[in-house]
């Protein structure tokens, strides 16, 4: 942020593990930002506020609004936000709550996520990544698929959210390659493209042998000399390919972009491409800022 | 054990959390038992003849033999007995490893576990209790199952293990259960006979839907009410249901016996007794030291 430049308003990324802040010009240009480890998950609802402090106290001398998503708005996060219910648009600003502050440069403001009763299904984070893509790309229709700890796949019909359907993929492989058994063939880096694709194949072709396929990577590395990097990569394609299979009425004959980190969106528009569905790719900041820029943009305009 | 009775052999099952020995007489009868939490995970090859001693040195007077199964033989144990290939029998005295000691009170040998080259899988310390279930029932001609952290199945045709398969079941149920996102819908005990039948059903009839389904639990407890037993039962249901759909070459229209604990082992029962498939049942231990014992009638046989 240059000395001579105040933020008009700031957007605040509340999720279960990490805070992130931006501070944001009035058209649109993040003027600087800050982050920490100060999750939803580690605070109690009367650490909500001197986190958010440690973080932006050097951009609030012209009180720019503060406007935050993801698990801050939970429950057990800093005030409730209440799910809206799909079909939907992903961000209402009639529907922002105001957080309980004490500092008295502090306007902050939640936007709440989205739920569907039948699949029970929720969302958090995801809606304002909604809000911003669909920003980015004007009258998009189609399907949205966003990739990490809990995959979603969203459909997006006229501006609203139609359905959705959330895939414990992320966290899956986390636990399998970092706490499970098969942990032990996975030490040291490195990956395996081919293995990835097979991986996939196979576990669209035969999805419901999941659980018989993991221990395979186990018992591969100890009698058949399975490399690590070659565990690793089919252990995400096994996930990605089940995940694939399970949310194919999502994914085929239509149109999909993804929404998410550069890493494991490359993966996952690899496997839909073998597929032959060409994905396109949006940043998941971008989208993340994009949503909250324009709910700020309407919130001004009703005020 | 009395104290005018000595063992005549020591039967050791020494996972890789726990080590459990038997003071056994010479006629099959268990006369002591001593267990502690030295597993294999947690000892260096320096520390296992220690963490026997601890347990069975009141035992040694008389200088019974030791003979262990389980992950003390593998390649991270107290010494490698490397797998025996399948189709085979369950277990070879021939294939027994001495153990090296310096305890002269001390003679241990210790059982391989199997490895079937394709597809890659392996074993060890179940096929003492397969070895044990031949004992128990014998010319058994049929499927063994043995739910737990790793649940196989096993065909076995004219006393031999023709091929098997491993279902990480046991150990997602944990991560799953403990450290994911759900563990927050399934605090407190309970259990929900109806959640886990559906759930099996739901999984067998579309078991590439697992992924889905998982969140939905977290899902329903957050806006539908969902309580903790029916939770916990679902997720059981769901992961036993996909398992059995993945290993339905095995049980359908075969003999099949379940060898495992109380819980787990009547859970699997009644999922399969819903496919009309009548489990026997025989208790894990029980067949452990069948199967010890057996290898040590016929190490004494041929000495």
């Amino acid at each position: 942020m240059t000395e001579t430049e105040t933020p008009d308003w700031i957007a605040v990324d509340w999720g279960t593990s990490n805070l992130r802040a931006f501070a944001m010009s009035a058209d649109g240009r993040v003027l600087a930002e800050a982050s920490s480890d100060d999750g939803m998950g580690k605070l109690t609802r009367d650490g909500f506020e001197p986190a958010l402090l440690r973080l932006i106290a050097p951009w609030l001398e012209g009180r720019p609004s503060v406007i935050a998503c993801g698990m801050v708005g939970s429950r057990q996060g800093w005030c409730e936000a209440p799910y809206r219910a799909v079909p939907c648009t992903p961000l209402d600003p009639a529907a922002l709550v105001m957080a309980p502050t004490t500092d008295p440069r502090l306007r902050v403001s939640i936007a709440p996520g989205l739920k569907q009763i039948r699949p029970a299904d929720v969302m958090r984070g995801e809606e304002t990544q909604i809000a911003g893509a669909l920003h980015l790309m004007p009258g998009y229709d189609g399907v949205l698929c966003l990739p990490g700890t809990h995959s979603k796949w969203a459909h997006i019909s006229a501006g609203e959210v139609v359905s959705f359907q959330t895939f414990m993929t992320g966290e899956m492989f986390a636990l399998l390659s970092e706490s499970s058994v098969l942990r032990h063939g996975m030490q040291g880096g490195g990956w395996d493209d081919a293995a990835f694709d097979g991986a996939v194949a196979d576990a669209l072709s035969r999805p419901e042998r999941l659980g018989a396929r993991l221990f395979s990577l186990r018992a591969e590395g100890l009698i058949a000399g399975l490399s690590a990097a070659a565990a690793r990569a089919r252990l995400s394609g096994l996930l990605i390919g089940t995940e694939l299979a399970a949310a194919r009425p999502y994914w085929l004959g239509q149109r999909v972009t993804l929404i998410g980190a550069e890493t494991l969106s490359a993966a996952y528009a690899r496997a839909l491409a073998a597929q032959g569905v060409a994905a396109q790719r949006l940043p998941a900041t971008d989208c993340t800022l994009a949503g909250l820029a324009s709910l700020i943009r309407q919130t001004e305009r009703t005020r």
